[in-house]
């Protein structure tokens, strides 16, 4: 079975991707699955040095499209040291977030545009994008209401203006998914996390046999 | 007269260009013209750290997009925070090395591609392009005796290296002011300081009346 595929994990905070990433990921290696999981900056030197500029509270004055091509050069640091070389050792490669959350976030909820941020991106990875997307699609106030289930605080202000903010970013994603019907199959992350779990196993192993 | 103008000046290292900008800035001081003179990272906070990043001889394995990638970011922070300001305030910005070094350097020289590298950096810059450039046009093994001029050692293996490169960043240099002859005028560096000084403030100065 031709396993050297790069599949990635999209969706909003909240969504249960990392965790259904992982169930998956687990699943795969009782089965004898060569899978490699990561995220960005995923221990890259380079991309966490990176990420440290990005993330730096001094830096608040940091111009959005400097932000977006730092986010687009820890991705190519990351892509060729850690995603390429796995791929290239015939792995399968599970990437929690990818080159979809610019075009989300930065491209459509900041604004700067989903072409452009594409642009720089397809330029960080050589325009090698991933070969499937599973994108966990989630109402902005299930996922908060998740996350706040996590802590004990009660809603603000700012969790109110983030809920326009995320409503953009489910926005995005749709736009983007349109732009690529045939890479990105979208599932419904409202439904209880094992149920998530067996509909992204029944997806996955179906694209799996695809390509056998 | 309209001074909100940003100039570039361009060339290999060894050209002169960065001991004519001074010259031409001190003379544009005595005639009370309201001069910004830069250069990237230009003391920029981000812009600095940035530059560390790709700097840091810790990181030898540094992929080349990664490189265009942050020198572009670099670029978009200096150019938003201290260019465009004082673009703003009616300033005469002259910049030492900018958006043609990328493009001469790395898209031709490094061979990524001078569309490629012109990509990112017009989404840097938000395609604000200089208003006019110098290139300080000079053979490299010109360039290489004046900067030996300066230290004692031979010339090495390196050094010969080195002109074949240097080679590719002229021949790049020439190609990127094909594709913008009206911005880019060329002047022979290989001539006397003082030469040079009185050839640019000329052209400089044609410019500026042209521009009244």
């Amino acid at each position: 079975m031709k396993r050297n595929l790069f599949i990635t994990f999209e969706g909003p905070e909240g969504s249960g991707k990392t965790t259904v990433l992982q169930k998956i990921v687990e699943r795969m290696h009782t089965q004898n699955i060569d899978v490699l999981s990561t995220r960005e900056p995923g221990g890259i030197e380079i991309a966490e040095k990176i990420r440290e500029v990005i993330l730096n509270p001094a830096h608040t004055a940091m111009d959005e499209r400097t932000e977006a091509l730092l986010y687009a050069a820890a991705r190519s640091q990351h892509f060729y040291e850690k995603v390429m070389p796995a791929l290239n050792e015939g792995k399968l490669v599970l990437c929690d977030r990818f080159i979809d959350s610019s075009l989300a976030y930065q491209g459509h909820a900041r604004g700067i545009g989903i072409d452009e941020v594409l642009a720089i991106n397809e330029f960080a990875i050589g325009k090698r994008m991933p070969d499937f997307t599973i994108l966990f699609d989630l109402e902005p106030s299930v996922g908060l209401a998740r996350i706040q289930a996590h802590s004990s605080r009660e809603v603000n202000r700012l969790d109110i203006e983030s809920i326009a903010f995320h409503e953009k970013v489910r926005e995005g994603y749709h736009l983007v998914m349109e732009r690529y019907p045939k890479r990105i199959k979208q599932i419904n992350a409202a439904e209880p996390l094992e149920q998530v779990v067996e509909r992204v196993w029944d997806i996955l192993t179906d694209f799996l046999d695809e390509k056998k």
